[in-house]
């Protein structure tokens, strides 16, 4: 099975090769030079594959399509405000070689030859000599690969580029040039004359539709800003008089050349180029603009064809009573947490959070707030956010803080972008707390809840046999007995009591202090405070499978198996009952995972 | 704490309301009687939350922002080609009143005054003598309400409309209008007055951001296509000869309207309503276009500015071996799952499909296709598909199909938005199943591998007790002695075997056929093979805590716990062995369920 996309690319290859209409470009000598029958056809994707069809290799001028890309090279580089001082950014209404500036002396916008020379000379004006240099390593890195020069079609467009040597002087009298006007020119040329192939143009598009990311080197080449303005202008006018109807048919930010490339670039999605010298009369690849059409339309990827529903972004919200963390806690901890754990609320989000999501969720949070004392938000399905989701998300918290409510997110790190996007630098959190694991947030909720309503009293003292749950129902007497056989043992805090791989000899019963169950790897199991068993499984098991380590200071009863195992002889129905108290409590802990597995793969 | 957007707009208003820049139109008598300090705005979210500030209730006439949905009526009614070629789409660079029309005698685009008259007229000529009613109506759809007439501003609008007549006049000569010209300005001029506020365009803009659906009502009132090119021309001709300024600055499409309204609609965002008096010199209200402004600024809410990480789309990627279904199989079952489960592929999903997602999930199944016999797609948290997404898919499945695979898809109802899309009427599926559970989804394809694999034999055959796995390690003479105080049961299918809430008094050795332990909800929590016990817990609870059904002819021995008793207390250590056996079944189905909770709660 090959991926779809590839054998509709093929369809259409195959579809418009036949179609011979339109006539290479001749207004200058070396383009007529063009092998009329080219045609290729790339579309990259945005997380980097791209996909080739016909003569997708074959070199060509990349002409005007350069406009879009130095017109980015300046806002980038020069700043947004300098170069719309000097350039408009309005249809002009007229062909692309007019030499009519708008009324206050501007071009009309940086798709006409006025309003590219005008780039090109805002580039010389700042770096001088290297301008072309400049340009035609931004292209490359566009591109993700070093581009060539056709010395040939440069010198054929300086010799016989009047028109545009005369756009220049008019420029130059209305001081929107101020270099040298054949350096400036120099520049134009040159960069018109930089050879693409159909794939490096698929790749250009594909960094302007991936936010200004190369998506196969990775290379941040422009900012988004630069990205949206630019494809405000491909927008607009990329497509010289035919921009109106090519928004409303195909609905695709795109640029042509007289080369017969057409790069499109729709946002977050792809980046097509097409390759095929034949033009029709206002100046755009014949075949070109059928592949574009019919990617558009058999799609359905017009740009404004869009929907969402935002109330998906919410996955799941419930409170800690009905999901608490993994930590086994003693009874008097799940007494205060029964009673309490439902001002802990958890809402779990998914997708990608836009501007309605996060509005949506904070209507959400705002209906819910006087509840919710601990408010935990994770986010650990949600890939990223934008500058429009992280300003409503600051002001959110900073409503629910003032509110007095505690706000945990979960389920990022710090420093990933998801991480930048929420912590962002100008972002000031008040009352916020950071958890890796969505878990350790719950647990830490709470211990909040248990510490403020007296629960970490129960901590200090010492439990008794008789309050061990493996052991309920026992008489005095073998509680005694048990007492006499069992060795007592103290560790302090981070001590390993049990090893994971060791034989499992003995069972421990705790009576003061907390232990925590991990695998090898680090990752906590379960914690067990005073009144639990741990290292119980030797009832059952030969070997241990998880380490144990002390978090505070311990005191514990340890049962040795040998020991039990004389005890058993005695008393053969108490050992019974302590195996059935063992399942009992298997009984239990494998109801909450089950109850568990059902909530979490409800979604 | 109160939704931050709600903050924002009212800021908003608070600064510009203080802007007491710009006129109030004065073409038309009636106009000028507009209070200029009035200021509303009000922003309404594609899931039916409606901001409003200030003034946001108070009436005034739709004027040109009324051609906007004219537009689209005329294309959901008539057809796009009808509607085309009559008028153009492309910017006119003239005034909104100009009388010029393109080179074949079309209007420009709808959002002149000539495009508008022609629009009217086709509706005219579609209605007769109901035209406006339909109009009327249709405004009141898009508001999500019935609006009133200003019949003043409609008198003064007729009145004094000489430059309209004379276009309407000329549009007849090249028979763009049919109709008789009166008929059609009456028609024109009264849908300019219809009232409307700053909460109703907001709505209405609303509509068009969510794809023709009115978020509050509910009613689809044209179809995706329409918004799409509604959307076009408001983007290219939408703010008058101010139409590149606003792609490039706000990137909203948009409509203003000399009554001083805007209406700004973002797709899959949101539906924004202003009303300011006071125009600028392009017609703009000054303090309405100072809110899309910082709207947009504020948000980076700019159209083209979107990014986005397809790799986020597939959220787990395993196979039925790493997590088999819930079923509990026997022995010879597992046997084989053990072999070959691995070639059940769970793919699931995550965030709405479009044309990138699934494009990169094509290409992932392109990539893993020779290995995988049986394909699972769990769709549960996917919200929508779009037109490329569902195209994709279907050939991608076709391609799959051809390679030999079985393809599953899970997590959604056929009937649901989501079904349509991927179950819609033109897409032919081959070999394609489809379960709402996805651990229905990997039993049926376990299934399918154990009756491949020859696994079904088994369960025609008998188990004898000494392979049940809660007696292991009984001698003959204990299993002979259970077997005489069992007794042998029989079931035929559907029988429910064991209630929930009755007292649990037996256990049950299956021995043949299959049942199945559901809630009274009908939730199936195990299937029960040969081998297995059920009704087991009766050795630690004392009520039945589910229903358990026989989904086949069964054979079992049941054991009653009174005979168990007196079996005890001749064989106290095989009591605590049986017990023992329990225990180390539960310890197993805990760290199954531990283990998915862990692989579940991953993402």
């Amino acid at each position: 099975m090959h991926p779809p996309l590839r054998g509709f690319l093929r369809r259409c290859h195959e579809q418009f090769v036949t179609d011979d209409s339109g006539a290479v470009a001749d207004y200058i000598p070396e383009l007529t030079r063009a092998n009329p029958g080219h045609f290729g056809v790339s579309l990259a994707t945005i997380d980097g594959y791209v996909y080739e069809v016909g003569d997708s290799a074959s070199p060509f001028t990349i002409q005007s399509i350069s406009k879009a890309f130095v017109f980015a090279l300046a806002l980038e580089t020069l700043g947004h405000e300098r170069v719309e001082s000097v350039i408009g950014v309005e249809p002009s209404g007229e062909a692309f070689n007019s030499i009519r500036l708008t009324g206050d002396n501007k071009p009309f916008n940086p798709m006409v030859n006025a309003g590219a020379i005008a780039c090109s000379g805002l580039i010389h004006q700042h770096e001088g000599d290297g301008a072309f240099d400049v340009i035609h390593r931004m292209l490359g890195r566009f591109a993700g690969r070093e581009l060539d020069v056709d010395e040939a079609v440069f010198a054929s467009e300086r010799a016989t580029g009047d028109r545009n040597r005369a756009i220049a002087w008019l420029l130059r009298n209305y001081s929107v040039l101020r270099d040298d006007v054949d350096a400036v020119l120099d520049v134009y040329f040159r960069q018109c004359a930089v050879l693409v192939t159909a794939r490096d143009l698929a790749v250009m598009a594909a960094t302007l539709a991936n936010n200004g990311c190369n998506p196969l080197t990775g290379d941040q080449i422009v900012s988004p800003y630069v990205v949206a303005r630019t494809l405000s202008v491909m927008t607009s006018s990329g497509m010289y008089d035919y921009a109106g109807e090519w928004i409303y048919r195909v609905g695709i930010p795109a640029k042509s050349g007289v080369g017969g490339g057409i790069i499109a670039a729709l946002p977050a999605q792809l980046g097509l180029g097409t390759f095929s010298p034949r033009l029709d009369s206002h100046g755009n690849s014949v075949r070109g603009l059928k592949v574009c059409e019919a990617l558009s339309a058999h799609f359905g990827l017009h740009l404004l064809n869009r929907s969402d529903d935002v109330r998906t972004c919410i996955i799941r919200d419930y409170n800690a009573a009905a999901v608490p963390s993994r930590r086994n806690r003693p009874t008097f901890e799940l007494k205060i947490l029964q009673q309490h754990a439902s001002a802990i609320r958890v809402i779990e989000l998914v997708g990608a959070l836009s501007f309605a999501v996060m509005d949506y969720v904070s209507r959400r949070l705002a209906g819910a707030a006087p509840q919710a004392a601990l408010l935990i938000l994770d986010f650990r399905r949600v890939p990223s956010a934008t500058t429009a989701a992280s300003r409503l998300f600051e002001e959110a918290l900073a409503g629910l803080a003032a509110d007095g409510a505690t706000i945990i997110v979960a389920g990022f790190e710090k420093e990933s972008r998801l991480g930048q996007a929420i912590f962002g630098e100008d972002i000031v959190l008040p009352k916020l707390r950071h958890f890796l694991l969505l878990d350790d947030a719950i647990e830490w909720a709470e211990d909040q809840l248990i510490y403020r309503y007296g629960g970490f009293e129960g901590l200090a003292k010492t439990i008794h046999l008789s309050e061990q749950e493996l052991l309920a129902r026992l008489t005095s007497d073998e509680l005694d007995y048990i007492t006499a056989i069992g060795v007592a043992r103290s560790f302090k805090t981070g001590d390993r009591i049990i090893a994971a791989g060791e034989p499992a000899d003995s069972l421990f019963f705790l009576q003061s202090g907390m232990v925590s169950v991990k695998l090898p790897s680090g990752a906590r199991l379960a914690s067990i405070s005073p009144g639990m068993a741990f290292g119980e499984m030797a009832l059952i098991e030969r070997e241990r499978s998880a380490d144990v380590w002390a978090d505070t200071m311990v005191q514990c009863l340890e049962l040795p198996l040998s020991a039990y195992a004389t005890f058993r002889k005695s008393h053969p129905e108490t050992g019974e009952l302590i195996m059935r108290n063992l399942a009992s409590l298997l009984s239990k802990r494998l109801m909450l995972a089950n109850a568990k597995v059902n909530l979490l793969s409800a979604y």
